[in-house]
């Protein structure tokens, strides 16, 4: 592996655990020629697939295309246990036959990301329905109290006296358990699984296992309303099985403090691309660079042209609707003494003559002029450079259509 | 129930929890026209039976003698685990044959403080071994971890950071499980088991029982050297299986401030007859006392005609030993101008007139003085209540044999 494919496979990893793990797995499959076995959990209570889950799928997808192998272990064990303390009727114990339909409905999303044919589905009820209580309590005996208090939201409940039930100490050892079935290599996780990943490199250890995985943990995507962790309950979501027209208006919507989290977590351009994407930020309209998301991220799950569709559905149906709501009035500028090599100040000066040079210019820097419906932020725009029949905002009363010629 | 009946079957216990629940419990069974289901909890690990398990099981022998129903649990399913973290080399896995030999071993010495032909006999492997993850998963569900960190050892080793294995938070569990199973009406043990009887009462709580266990904790008896806790492996112990004059020679040797205890938990005097005994206590030479506690404790396990050769065999072989292991000095009273009716102070100034009356009163007092290797506490002893040839010891080198006529 070359050293930009190298760099390709680790941009946008929260964190790897060992620092240098990646590097000596890698070494390790080219010495044993053989791929590594990369895992990743699923519940399967959850099956709609959002571009919050995307953000480790795709990691996947490059391991996949760097030749490893991607397991999946659908968590089916837990999920037909339901919530025993019966505080929680909203969770309630799936029927094997919900979870066989929830496990196919995930297969189907992950389609769009991966290449579902090359990975290996586990469903880890094969292995935990059979163990019985004498080996659970082997099984138990691998990990001690304090390594379970280090997870935050144990430790806060049992300070703050709210009951955790000794079940939920025993989720974290079968998903590390997983793990020391599976022999894997390299487990793949929001940074929220972190510890569940780590219990199952311990656990690996506990069980003497030549190598333990190293844990790959990927950054949390904020969702659409720009302030929590996208999640289905939550509404903040683009679905995987959005359409191209519900994708690319939902990114529209992102705020602008987003920009940077979604083009490094949710688009697949290039690193260098991304690069120069984020260094605009700040410089050009931040809804122009929302276009190229929402392009990149309809790309991503229709293909190119269902983005190209759906950007004019945008302009024409959104953009276009908000304009139309105006009434503009039409300025034909060949009616005025003003050359088209003059710049947007000027055009404004024309106007609006009432307000001073500088004024209009602090009016630009602060927003509050819009060429069809998106904010001016080129001070230095020229006459000749807008499009013909331009719908320009200025301030809250002034709504003009320039006609050019 | 009369009213004295009832004070001996409360009588020693430390604890009922809750406080009325014996007297309803009783009540219950009047009404139910059934006896009550007493439960015992047995480590098939330690089969040999001292004074200290006994007093939990001669507390077992008064409810039997009341006519309820006593049911054993060998608790066999942990003891075929030893101890899975390899730390304790110590633990390790009873087979089932050795589980069998230990469960025959402890039912031979239970037969020596109960009727075994009526006592019910349980192997919590028959209903533990049963159980697959998922069932143990729902069980663990009834207990919280806070209520397992209410036991002090849990509690203590987090915090000192000691590790506490997790299969070690299910131990209680179990034990408490076996309680749901037999549907126990009471629960022995001692105190040290409370904390493990109250998860029994919680989980049959848990488990939706309409009548849930009460707990009795009988005090923890001390062992023959008057500070641990009675066991075998702290070698002060008096096993149920010693010889009589092991038992009565080991009982002799207990410090005097063990008496109280001893008298309340190992013996079976009636209740009065305690109550006299203690109040002796201080007035009479501890070592009156000790022979009458030895007797008593000879005769529950041995009969009264051993209780008696034990009586001689320890006057016989240890104490006549030590006072012949000293050479006495022949004090012929009649040679002296001395009454009988005088008291002891009065001969102990004729026998070594350098010291004052007050200073001899000081070392009665203070235990200096002996008489046939007891020391003397009642000062106001006369000449004329010595024996024949009484072996006298007056400090540390003063020896006497007082010959009368």
């Amino acid at each position: 592996m070359n050293d930009k494919d190298f760099q390709e496979l680790t941009a946008g990893i929260a964190t790897i655990v060992p620092a240098d793990g990646l590097i000596q797995k890698l070494a390790q499959a080219e010495k044993e020629k053989r791929p590594l076995k990369i895992k990743l959990g699923f519940d399967p209570t959850a099956p709609d697939l959002h571009l919050g889950h995307a953000v480790v799928l795709r990691k996947l997808r490059q391991f996949q295309n760097a030749g490893h192998e991607i397991n999946i272990i659908i968590g089916d064990f837990t999920a037909r246990i339901g919530d025993p303390t019966g505080r929680n009727s909203a969770r309630p114990p799936l029927t094997p036959e919900q979870v066989k339909i929830n496990a196919q409905t995930y297969v189907n999303q992950l389609a769009k990301i991966m290449d579902v044919s090359k990975i290996k589905l586990h469903f880890n009820s094969s292995w935990l329905e059979k163990m019985n209580f004498m080996e659970v309590i082997k099984l138990l005996a691998k990990a001690t109290l304090a390594q379970m208090l280090q997870r935050n939201d144990f430790r806060e409940r049992y300070e703050k006296n709210i009951p955790v039930a000794l079940h939920e100490l025993v989720y974290p050892i079968m998903q590390g358990y997983d793990s020391v079935v599976l022999d894997a290599d390299i487990e793949l996780g929001g940074t929220d699984q972190l510890f569940n990943c780590m219990v199952g490199k311990d656990l690996q250890t506990s069980f003497g296992k030549n190598t333990t995985q190293i844990v790959i943990s990927m950054p949390i995507l904020r969702g659409t309303d720009g302030v929590e962790k996208m999640s289905k309950s939550k509404g903040n979501y683009i679905a995987l099985t959005d359409t191209p027209n519900e994708m690319y208006g939902k990114t529209m919507s992102i705020p602008d403090e987003l920009l940077t989290e979604w083009i490094e977590l949710a688009t697949d351009f290039p690193i260098e691309e991304k690069k120069h994407l984020i260094e605009s930020i700040g410089t050009i309209n931040p809804m122009e660079i929302k276009k190229k998301v929402a392009a990149n991220i309809v790309k991503i799950y229709h293909g190119i042209e269902e983005a190209k569709n759906a950007e004019i559905f945008f302009y024409n149906q959104v953009q276009a609707k908000d304009l139309n709501a105006k009434e503009y009035k039409n300025i034909n500028l060949s009616e005025f003494n003003i050359s088209l090599n003059e710049d947007i100040i000027s055009l404004l000066q024309l106007l609006i003559p009432e307000q001073s040079k500088s004024a209009l210019r602090r009016l630009i820097e602060g927003g509050g002029v819009a060429l069809n419906g998106q904010k001016i932020t080129n001070i230095d725009l020229k006459i000749l450079e807008l499009p013909d029949n331009a719908k320009l905002k200025v301030g809250k009363r002034g709504f003009f259509n320039i006609i050019k010629k």
